[in-house]
């Protein structure tokens, strides 16, 4: 890129720096989780803390700062230099505005509330994380303050992860979908095949890592991964990183009693990795490269693992060749029971094993509890049992114990309020994306005959190549022709689990 | 370490973040060898080149040169105190000696006449390279000056690469094995042994990757390699580096054709890899981490691939093993023929397909062009002439093609002079800490025991613990009680190759 204006050009200079660390910081956690000698962790810690140490001071580079405040008011910028001056400001936000202190503080109690959190759930013993529960959330009240906030303070929070998001959206899509999940739920618990059990996945057959492993890369070619410009590899929790915009890898994982568990991760990351690799060059270590939130990549990557990987459409050409792949194992799979199989709907306690119809009352409820939270509406001392109540509302079932209930996730140890909502906030998106797709392109006719490419095209012309250009909320009205809509999601699952379990 | 000077500790700190700087730097280099996407190449360099002009920002600062001055005038400090200063002092050399704009142009040429030798090599064409090669070692000359040396131009290039290295210093080691080795060599042309090949490193047998891998691990196992502080992978060209103390990584490469190349090259590698764990925990971060020079880096690689990894008596343990991994493959070999075939000395025109016998000549050929070149005794355009006659001299052949002679190797073609000597005088210090080690481990007994631990045992006590804290020559003379000594090298080599072609 070539902006025209001088001080916008300082600004990329200075940005490129920026963004060259991140990029060697990728590297590093990347190798962190796929390659790291046990004993190597604390070294590799001083490394990470000291490169973020180097990126904090370049966000904090007084004369970067300067002709950042001089670029935002500037007149007659191209639409490209107003999203490079808008991204800057929102990517510096946390370090223009937050006191340094507080930032360590956070990081400190963020440390201990992890090894507390930890036992807790080992022990099942919500008492000892509280303290720590109250303190990251006292500290959260404190950072949104300094963050400002019009409504909520927890849309300072949402805002950190989702650009724009406020309760008021959030709950607005949420009430929409909330009564309809719920229901659709009840409707399947009581459809015949809801209960009945499958001896290939019941641990008794056994899908080896090696053909795992070629059936994940067949798969990614179709989908149009360039393996010229990223590769994958094996990690405990599947991600997707950019190390550059030619070097985008993807991790999967793999269970050898469950072949499904490989394919819907990895087509999962890889919708994630299309997004990058279909940026474009130009952006290239500008503050425009990359996908523009957490929502709008889950979007994509729960596009490519419930909207295709697990359309009837697709697996009706994906059976044969599970079966290529897995000759013995799946001798006796049809169609149905692929279908069947990849689309258990289970009410469960664990949001990260929840099915595509449940998943997002997962969110519902955690958001819920996040913004009562902050609006004092609950206290901390009250979180486990309202979330057994809510649970016992959107699922029908009560978790016994709190390592199953509150303290099931990770995020809340570290502090990330706010978080949760981009993961729901994404079906929707996904679903109005598919609408809109499927008005210019075959999409089950495509899908049946294994032609991905057109769905790829049709991603990386209405989004992919933007990449953070628009905002989210701009990006979906470009790409779908109106603003965020959470009836195709509704409409999607009820059409697709109508169909499958006859309700 | 907690050195008692503050102004000691003034330069620990600022040196540490040129160390996690420069780890970053290797993690990155390690995954360009190891797993870089083939589109990734140039965004990688970007990294890479930003990082390295970090790493000379943190050399070149103002307070640091202060500091390291005041520092060398102190006295009273303890012997590690003065071992920081040095090696601070030697690491930044070429960064306080030579004017930026003369390393900017250096590396400029460096990267055009690289391009020039691909060419000139491929086509056979030393005039290709020639003006080049001129600039270059002209550059040299003035690099040479700015560096300061006492008697030759040359010293202040070898001093680059193995500390305190000399012209005087290299001819008198060199011209003490030189005509022992020509001699040697003469001697084993007329064996018997010399010629009869086998069909089991002819390309008719196959040696599956996977099984090479479980052998070089079974071997680094026995070697006391820490699995949990580094790993193996699989490069094009092998190497070892260190990402950090308990994350050392070694690659090897594979022949399915030949077993031994893997075998030879993992031992060497994890020779390397071994200095590099044994190092002091307290040394991390600091000057003092890390092997002192590539001589004595090259002195434990080479011991262990030759001295060990060669030796009859090792080979009696290993066939067996060999027939374990090879069973079907190998089940015709003798420990005999085993020793035989790891061993076979045959001049060569090629420095990298060298034997142990023969390798050391091909270094003194160069080391000899290299310093009549900046002594001015032979002119550039003399040297595919001089290369010429040297071979016929010390091998008995002559390379046909230029290709093959002083075009064979990539130093040159981007301007390394000096490099070379150090891995010649590795033979030597390898040759010598054997010839101590022996006085208290039985090695050939231990050997034929597969017990490499003790062997591990004595390198770590008397060379691999103290890192970089010794210079090259006071590591030897405290490890084996005598400086250089090159008589231990010939001694070696006489009695292994009498022994083995029965000379």
């Amino acid at each position: 890129m070539h902006p025209s204006n001088s001080t916008i050009r300082d600004l990329l200079t200075h940005y490129r720096e920026i963004a060259l660390l991140a990029k060697v910081k990728a590297l590093i956690d990347w190798d962190m989780n796929v390659n790291l000698p046990p004993k190597a962790a604390e070294g590799r810690a001083r490394q990470t803390a000291h490169l973020s140490e180097l990126i904090t001071r370049l966000w904090l580079d007084a004369k970067f700062r300067k002709n950042l405040e001089k670029a935002s008011e500037l007149k007659d910028l191209s639409f490209e230099e107003k999203a490079i001056v808008r991204n800057l400001t929102i990517g510096g936000k946390y370090y223009f505005s937050v006191p340094k202190e507080l930032i360590v503080e956070k990081d400190k109690v963020s440390g201990e509330a992890f090894m507390a959190w930890k036992e807790a759930k080992e022990k099942n013993d919500f008492s000892i994380f509280l303290p720590f529960f109250k303190e990251l959330l006292r500290l959260d009240q404190v950072i949104a303050g300094h963050l400002r906030y019009k409504d909520h303070v927890y849309d300072a929070l949402l805002d950190m992860f989702e650009p724009e998001l406020t309760v008021k959206k959030a709950k607005t899509a949420f009430a929409a979908i909330k009564p309809e999940l719920v229901q659709l739920v009840a409707h399947i618990k009581q459809a015949k095949e809801y209960t009945s059990t499958s001896n290939l996945v019941d641990g008794s057959v056994i899908y080896p890592k090696a053909q795992q492993d070629l059936l994940n890369r067949a798969l990614m070619e179709k989908m149009g991964f360039d393996f010229q410009a990223g590769r994958i590899d094996v990690s405990p929790h599947p991600f997707t990183t950019t190390l550059d915009h030619f070097d985008i890898r993807v991790t999967t994982m793999h269970d050898e009693r469950d072949f499904r568990t490989s394919y819907t991760a990895t087509m999962h990351e890889t919708g994630h990795a299309l997004y990058e690799q279909g940026g474009s060059v130009d952006y290239v270590d500008t503050p425009l490269e990359g996908g523009v939130s957490y929502g709008i990549h889950e979007a994509l990557s729960r596009f490519w693992e419930n909207m295709v990987g697990r359309s009837p459409a697709f697996l009706s050409h994906m059976t044969p060749v599970f079966k290529e792949f897995y000759p013995e194992q799946l001798s006796s799979l049809t169609i149905k029971e692929a279908a069947r199989l990849v689309n258990l709907v289970k009410p469960s306690l664990i949001r990260i094993e929840a099915d595509e119809v449940t998943y997002s009352l997962h969110i519902i409820l955690r958001f819920e509890i996040e913004q009562e939270l902050f609006e004092g509406k609950i206290q901390p001392e009250d979180a486990p049992e309202v979330w057994r109540a809510k649970s016992q509302e959107y699922f029908g079932i009560v978790p016994e114990k709190d390592s199953e209930g509150v303290l099931q996730d990770v995020h809340w140890s570290y502090g990330a309020f706010g978080y949760f909502p981009s993961y729901a906030l994404g079906n929707l998106y996904g679903a109005q994306l598919l609408h809109s797709l499927k008005k210019e392109i075959k999409f089950d006719t495509e899908l049946e005959k294994g032609n991905l490419l057109p769905i790829k095209g049709w991603l990386d012309e209405n989004v992919h190549r933007f990449g953070s250009l628009y905002m989210p909320d701009e990006l979906i009205k470009k790409a779908t022709g109106e603003k965020l809509n959470p009836q195709y999601f509704i409409d999607y699952l009820k059409d697709k689990y109508t169909h499958l379990y006859e309700l």
